[in-house]
This record gives structure tokens, sequence and C-alpha cells, in this order.
């Protein structure tokens, strides 16, 4: 059977922050299924492949999830080397568990690329890490497409005892802003988001979590990533020496 | 001034997860300053560059932190293109916050490429999402280094709310076990271990909470990531259609 799917992480968006393994992959495939937050130069790579959008998108037609599953298989079996974008970490609250399982129930070869999620992309481009000595040690990743999601989770970490990524997060910011002060995280703890990490366009808004209800969007329609905790204080002086502006903090 | 330094995640081992941008960085390297964890092959990139290791390993002698700022802002300042090379992503529980902080004090530029994680490649390429609708929506990344630091972060989340990774936790094994079970969280609990993810002799033990303490490292001396939540369970049935052995859970 040549037929197979590679499961790859497409990285924030820059194509130059691909692994060296998805660039191969897309070079060699026949059809591309990309996600909504992958990047049209990104897709310039796959020369010889058949690329399709079957990204889904709030408000717009999408196709289902198990019709995605359905093509990746029906495309395998045909004989294709398929290759299925995902934007971030395809196993990083991406539904690519979903994908995987599908596939091996199938019976369909396949295989996992990792790539750079914007969960850990977007602090360390606005120069922030997400842990550093003496201010934190772990890092939360979660879902904000929800604000059930968001109150489940936040019910569950003590305040100030993590540094926290919100993905998918810009639409319900002032129920974390809201949750997060009700559990008793200070008002005044440093808050960030930045839109379209790696991009030449992303822009971010540095504040505090009493600020984060009401802050701009930096960049309205384009994902964000939220970052919660001390150690965006960061930002600013390590930023100072950042040689590419892209993604760095006011 | 020509001079600059590259903080250049490495990924989790296989020069295939590096990205295009630290490949083509490692290509134009004049020096490369690199850690315990990065592998030899990754290194033959850097083919016009002198490498230094500098990496840190227990019980060895090993170059103090404070050292290793100085060297690279002394080879930058004399027009050096150095890549500082560390293994995953530069700022995830890897001091890269520091080392940034010394070279924007120093008036040195500097960029950060990011690099996959071994926090979130060893899952996936054992099979198992961090996240997985209906089983968990978020995951935490904590350091297993000292029980201390262990303690502090179990305390502070709710059990069962989240998958927890631990990076630089095979000596302390028993430990978490024990604090787990101490917290509330079910012995029976999926846990696995891998070890050398993204080699070709990465090696993985799966089992429980309760199984932990005396579980055998699954290749001894290699660096090892610590997965526990029911996501595990995932890896039995995610695996089954892997092409790749590298990293796959039995």
């Amino acid at each position: 059977m040549k037929g197979r799917v590679s499961l790859v992480g497409a990285g924030p968006g820059d194509p130059e922050l691909l692994t060296l393994k998805a660039a191969a992959r897309l070079e060699e495939a026949d059809v591309v299924l990309y996600d909504a937050l992958v990047s049209a130069e990104t897709l310039t790579l796959a020369k010889n492949a058949q690329c399709f959008d079957v990204g889904k998108r709030k408000g717009r037609g999408s196709i289902a999830q198990a019709a995605i599953n359905q093509l990746m298989i029906h495309l395998a079996r045909g004989g294709d080397r398929v290759v299925r974008l995902k934007g971030g970490d395809p196993f990083v609250l991406g539904r690519g568990g979903e994908e995987a399982l599908a596939l091996a129930e199938a019976g369909v070869p396949y295989e996992i690329v990792p790539g750079i999620s914007s969960a850990l992309a977007a602090p360390a481009l606005a120069g922030v890490p997400v842990t550093h000595r003496g201010v934190a040690s772990a890092f939360v990743v979660l879902s904000g497409h929800s604000p059930e999601a968001l109150v489940e989770v936040l019910d569950s970490v003590t305040p100030h005892a993590a540094t926290l990524v919100v993905l998918m997060g810009l639409a319900t910011r002032a129920t974390l802003a809201k949750c997060l002060i009700e559990r008793g995280w200070s008002r005044a703890t440093p808050a960030a988001i930045t839109c379209n990490t790696s991009f030449a366009d992303s822009a971010a808004w540095t504040g505090t979590i009493a600020g984060l209800s009401r802050a701009p969007i930096p960049l309205p329609g384009a994902p964000g990533v939220i970052i919660i905790g001390e150690v965006v204080r960061l930002a600013a002086p390590i930023s100072k020496g950042l040689v590419s502006s892209k993604g760095v903090l006011a």
C-alpha cells in the first residue's frame, strides 16, 4: 500500500518554523488537506499536491470532522500520499487524536509529525519565557473556546501557581478575566494577548487581568494567544535586544 | 555589528524535527554552544562552525550559567554569528529566559528561534494526544528536577483535572507517584515514561501511577518524559496504524 497519511503540524504560521520533516512531506505530497490557520506561504511548499481547505471557521460553512476522516482514508486507500496539515501541533487542542484514531481503526498507515504549537511560540516570540527561575516553574495550556471549558480548568488551578497559556480565547477573554479574579488571582497580574504570532503583521497587547476584559484585540480577525502570569513582565527587558520585531510586545 | 546570537531550540533530537530556520542558522553559524541533550547528528548541520559542549550533566563538571552568558556576549561582540543551541524549546524549563536577559542587558543583538519541546513531542510520538475531546481539555508541563519543585506544582492542581507532562522527572518518579496518590489521584490513573523520544532507540513504559515508583527506566541514562492522565490509554489504539515505530508505546 503506497498510500499513507502524515498528520503534520504546520507550526505557528511562518514557513521557516516548519520542521524539515514537515517540509519534506509537503514536497512529496499528492494531496494536502489543510486547516484554516495554515498560511498560504506554507502551502507553496506542496509543489505537486492538490490542496484542499477543510478548515473550520466560526460562522462559515466547514467540513465536518467525520467527513475529513473519511476523505483522508479514501485518498490513502486510493494510493495518495496525504498530508493532513494542522496549525501548530496536531495533538494540542486540535482533534488530531480523533483523526489518528480514525486512521488506525481504518487500518491506514499513518505517521505523526509534531509541529511547534503557538502555545509555546507565541510567548517565546513575544519575549515571554513560560517558565523562569524564581518566577514560574510550570505552565498550563488550555482552550478558551467556550466559557464552560475555561471554568472547568480554572477551577482546578491554584491562583498564581503556574503561567497560563490560553488558545482560542479571544472571544471569551472577559469570562477569563472575571473567572480569574473570582478565584483569587490578583487583578494586577500581568496579562498579554499576541495575535498572528510569527507573521510580519503580528501584534500584541500587554496589561493586567483587570484590563483584559476590555482589552482591544491587537489584530481583529487573526488568531490570538493569551498569556497570564508574572513571566509577562519579562517581555520588556527581554525584548530590548531582539533583532526581529515579529511578535515582540511593546 | 555583524555578531549576533540566535537562541535556537534543537527540538527533541531527531534532526528532521529541527525547524527550517534552526537548520539555516546552524549552516551560517561561526560558533555553536550546545547543550547536553543536543544530538551529534544535529551538529553536523553546522558545517563551518566551531562547536562547544556547554551542557550541564549530573555529577560531571559543567560550565556555569554565568560563564555561558559571558561567552555568548564575548563571541558576538567579536563579530561571530553564535548559535546557542538548546534541547527542545529555549524557553521551556531551560533557562533560556536568563540567557535572553543577559544578552539584552549587554546590548547584543539576538533572536529567539522556537523549537519543538519534548514536552509535546514525547507524548505525540508515543501516540498520546495531551488533549482529547471528552478526556482532557488542558495540560500542565512541570519539572521534576527536585521533589520540592514537584510538590509545589502538584499542590496547586486538582486531581485528574489535566494531563501532566513531567520533564527531568525520572529520578524523582517515586516522589511524583507518592504525591499524586496523597493528593487524591486514583492509583489506577494511566502513566507512561518515554525515553529518547524521536530517536531510533526510543523506548517506553506504560502502567499506572501505582506502578510508577518501581517502574523500570526504559532506557537508563537517556532523558525521559513522564505523562500522567487518561489520555495515555489512547496510545494503544492510536499506535496501531503508526508507520514509524519511533517512540510508540508498547
